[in-house]
């Protein structure tokens, strides 16, 4: 039970870095079977199809890169600061599965594709929005945050900033992009979230 | 001659709605007989394997996207307002080729895979910068944009905005993202790049 766990978890890991990097389609059994040493046997005892290992790829995939997006942010207090955080995180620090983004990935593969892993993507794309939106609200309530700033037009903004900004670095092999993002996204939350001091206004 | 002209241009049309919702993997080629209604060799009589094909499809459907989203552009002399009308077009203009940008796409796909393809969309990133950056160079000798705006910057925040936005929007079946983003970007053109009048100042 313990092993097939094992097993079971293995598999999981190195699938995640074959479907990000190569996608679900080009992923192709005889790859599989190569990164984890498996039969087809072997690894089909642990799921019912492909589609069920990708979505669980997928799922893996996208937990690691929340859990290296948000190293940190829990000590950051002030909302406004923590939303920057998450910014310099995304810029700087690299998920540990290799492949780039796996929610823009898997968005733009099964945007015309894979209903399931759609359904996984959006659900990404949703927990991601309320991080934000859940952090402009908790900003608001400490007053750190103005009143009027808008926590899904905020969500939207750093979400398409940074996901544009990845798929261009990426592609230009340039972290340029990412960096001209930062400094704005940084300036953006500035200028419409910061609530200023009493004192200067 | 002239027949052949055809039947190619025809596979090449075909194709690309395939690859552009498909992806270059998911395409197969049981998929491309029944699109263009030709057998294997009828096809592979007009193209030396199924890169060569993709990367046409790809340079037809990337010109396409182009020509939709620069209707009308020329007829509008000012550069802010040509930059706004860019961000207008991509917005609510819909390429003819189906399955989202072919770029972005293209560049998901190949970014850890097909080196030809990545080549063809590292060349469709670096002509729409170009004309981004052209666009604000030629604003600047015009006294329409700020001597100190940067066309290079511009055409990052233009980009990297615009398509993480139709990511989002395609993804959650929505345009909000995309109209949230044109409203953003108007904005940022209006504030770094518009050149206040003389008399304002």
């Amino acid at each position: 039970m313990g092993k097939g766990e094992d097993t079971r978890r293995r598999i999981i890991e190195r699938a995640a870095a074959l479907f990000n990097q190569r996608g679900f389609e080009g992923t192709a059994l005889s790859d599989l079977m190569e990164a984890t040493k498996l039969r087809k046997g072997g690894i089909y005892r642990h799921f019912d199809s492909k589609e069920e290992l990708a979505t669980e790829a997928f799922d893996y995939a996208w937990e690691a890169a929340r859990q290296a997006r948000h190293e940190g942010l829990s000590e950051i207090p002030n909302a406004v600061e923590r939303l920057k955080g998450f910014v310099k995180n995304f810029v700087e620090v690299r998920p540990p599965v290799p492949g780039g983004c796996p929610l823009m990935n898997t968005a733009i593969e099964a945007d015309d594709g894979n209903i399931v892993l759609r359904a996984h993507a959006r659900e990404a794309l949703r927990s991601w929005r309320e991080f934000i939106e859940a952090t402009v609200a908790a900003g608001k309530e400490r007053g750190e945050i103005r009143v009027k700033a808008h926590g899904e037009e905020t969500a939207t903004m750093l979400i398409a900033g940074l996901e544009g900004a990845l798929m261009m670095s990426r592609l230009a092999h340039s972290d340029q992009p990412l960096r001209t993002m930062q400094i704005h996204l940084n300036e953006y939350l500035e200028k419409n979230l910061r609530k200023s001091e009493p004192a200067s206004s």
